[in-house]
């Protein structure tokens, strides 16, 4: 085998490894929902050397992992690197195994310690340093939708600033536990990007981003008023929220004009597409497992891991 | 006994009754947990006679009900009043039990049917019938804060126009569902109004509405980096909340500059006469059982609920 490098993208919910190359192109992938709640305490070494086996990966291969895995909950903690953090900085962060036969660290999140605008993250950095080296740019504005949205500035390589924005929790704890609940039903509904109620609501909130919370409970008075089926008040809470998120996150972020990175996957890349472009701003697409790859690559690549024999530093 | 009528808030959660004289003056009150989610389909005759004949009333008394008791899942549907809705028609709305030997009527609801602010409120039209007979006043804003805040446009004696915040509601469903649980923890805290956290996160939201999802996730970073305590988060999460709330609101409603009829009581009070004095809002304080007892007295009165024997129209 050709292995450089596993690289391990460790959530909350989800386990994602990959074998990369010397080149860092995939040779192998497997998932699954072992993720670090599944995991802890004790049995992140078990799961992933049972991965590691049934992909046939040599023993003495290292490993390089980011995400929850390094959390105080996770399976050792790679302590937060404050911003502003350099791309090295964070990769100097990466916690050793101890203990373990095989080479594997972990890499740490990012800290914001600003009193006025306290933030963190913990795997986004990762999927930060494949851009860097995805797009070879050293200053940006970079977009990552999820449960935990994150807009972040690098600014010469580093990341200077974040913020984020509750925006998938939102609507998760509003459909399940809040009156909404009623409108959107038990099942859950795939939105579309074309759908006009989804477009409609996410233009209103763009316009209009300090109404968010009066506009939450027309959802509920449409269902009881208007007869808005279930599939539709997903996509009125749906374009609501991303709305909110992108006016706020733009108005801070987003001044310059300059291209934001998005940073999406699966089934929220065409939703904050279509805000992107109801907002008229740019965007660059890149593929969110593309950049964690790229980003555990990165690391792995300078922290010396898989040196191939007789490499030069 | 002297008593005129029963007057009756029947929530969703809670049942409050009142004996009132000729005048509207309580001569007794009985308060119980039985809710409409707690009498429904077929226990509300049963359980309000129960109270009755707990507190000697006389069978022939008549009885004038608000709150969710007219609801399609309540004890009989009082079907809404359009906005604009006077308080006559609100009174004309009233629906009655059939078969009852018992005169009982229950108050409807108000509904504003406009696409794009569509909004329904049951039980607060009641409360706002009381203001305009405590304040002899016919035209006013109003604020009712609670789980579900309404601010209310009264315009020549009718409901104008209004919008509903779902603040008590957002604070329940992030602080028992949201990552913002491991901040508030399990016990619920009471918030001070002087405490300085709730003052600071009130004014930020106040200064910046459009910011409300960004803010959120900083009580959950706080907690992490800051050391923030679970009462000092619920402290943050109320002031945030209730600071976003007032500033749209104002925004929409309190141009004039006329001061806000207040109706709160309990807990809310003091956080939102804070919030109000942070905003550099005028306001004038009614307390809310005063006023659902004024406007179900009100009701009775002009449907002729309990006249004395002999007494002209």
């Amino acid at each position: 085998m050709s292995a450089r490098v596993v690289a391990v993208d460790w959530g909350t919910s989800r386990l994602r490894i990959w074998l990369l190359d010397q080149d860092g192109s995939v040779l192998a992938e497997r998932r699954s929902d072992e993720g670090m709640l599944a995991a802890r305490p004790d049995g992140f070494g078990r799961i992933l050397e049972g991965h590691l086996d049934a992909l046939g990966a040599p023993v003495d291969l290292p490993a390089i992992i980011c995400g929850m895995a390094g959390s105080r909950q996770g399976w050792v903690e790679a302590p937060y690197v404050a911003v502003p953090a350099s791309m090295q900085g964070i990769f100097a962060g990466a916690a050793p195994i101890p203990g373990s036969r095989r080479d594997i660290r972990i890499l740490p999140g990012v800290a914001q310690r600003d009193p006025a605008s306290p933030d963190v993250m913990r795997g986004e950095e990762t999927q930060l340093a494949g851009i860097a080296s995805l797009l070879g740019s050293d200053s940006h504005i970079v977009c990552m939708p999820g449960t935990h949205s994150k807009w972040v500035e690098i600014a010469d390589g580093s990341i200077a600033g974040f913020a984020t924005y509750m925006t998938g929790e939102l609507f998760s704890v509003l459909a399940g536990h809040s009156i909404l609940s009623h409108s959107l039903g038990a099942e859950s509904h795939a939105v579309s990007a074309t759908d006009p109620l989804f477009r409609r609501w996410c233009q209103d909130s763009l316009s209009d981003p300090g109404d968010v919370s009066a506009r939450l409970f027309r959802i509920r008075a449409s269902t009881l008023l208007l007869d808005l089926k279930p599939g539709q008040a997903a996509a009125a809470l749906s374009g609501l929220l991303i709305g909110a998120e992108v006016a706020s996150a733009s108005r801070r972020f987003a001044k310059s004009g300059a291209p934001v990175v998005l940073v999406a996957s699966g089934a929220l890349r065409p939703l904050y597409e279509a805000a992107f472009g109801l907002a008229g701003l740019e965007f660059h697409p890149v593929e969110a497992d593309e950049a964690v790859r790229a980003g555990l690559f990165a690391a792995a690549r300078h922290l010396g891991m898989g040196e191939p024999a007789g490499a030069t530093a």
